[in-house]
């Protein structure tokens, strides 16, 4: 179990501009905002990754995000945001303990910025990544 | 109730490469990857936004997100992955039907290109908005 600075939020070793706290989630104002607003929910269950989380956590985020979102954008006046959660350092997670941003975006300058390079998807490549995919979901 | 993609994606009238559906849920292979195994994840109630979804919707997504990344990571191989979610067309939202991407990180020149400009928070102004999405929250 690795502490990090999550984990000394939830146990109130650090302060936070707290939003929301129930028995699994903990929700609060990121410090290093992107733009006004800039929320992280965090689950209360020590996990690094997503990957790693169990499935009542992972609901009970999932739950909460719809009403927090009409919160923030009530509270903020923005209506377009974004919702990131980042696993793993290569993918600009800076700390290992799930989170979950949700960010407005009320105009280019702040907010998310993202670089959208897509490619192709050869169909038989896809027919076959898919499968193994879902077989993974099945075992 | 608007027509999109994805509802016909749903309805079974646009062909996918599924990876997962259940009730609620639908996981498919994005046909414009910006790396493989990148998958969105939808609910089969339409709504335009995270906002705008139900708790059930939400909660439902929220806990397939975990075993879902098990799985991609499992079959792509990757383990550094971001789960994105846009709304609002300033967010980058392409299509109006609430979904959730999850897109490995293989490189950096491969998927999600993140830009991010951290701001400050200021300890009154923190307090003052926490206070507002929370109370907006209890209505």
């Amino acid at each position: 179990m690795a502490e990090t600075i999550f984990t000394k939020i939830i146990k109130g070793e650090i302060p936070c501009h707290r939003v929301y706290e129930d028995e699994l989630v903990l929700a609060f104002l990121d410090i290093g905002p992107l733009s006004p607003g800039h929320t992280l929910v965090i689950p209360k269950e020590v996990a690094a990754t997503l990957a790693e989380l169990s499935d009542v956590s992972a609901a009970a985020i999932g739950r909460l995000l719809p009403r927090l979102c009409r919160a923030i954008k009530a509270a903020t006046g923005c209506k377009a945001y974004n919702v990131l959660q980042n696993n793993g350092a290569r993918a600009h997670q800076l700390v290992n303990h799930v989170h979950f941003h949700i960010i407005p975006k009320p105009d280019d300058r702040q907010g998310l910025g993202i670089q959208w390079h897509a490619g192709g998807l050869d169909p038989t490549e896809g027919a076959e990544l898919a499968r193994k995919i879902a077989s993974g979901l099945a075992e």
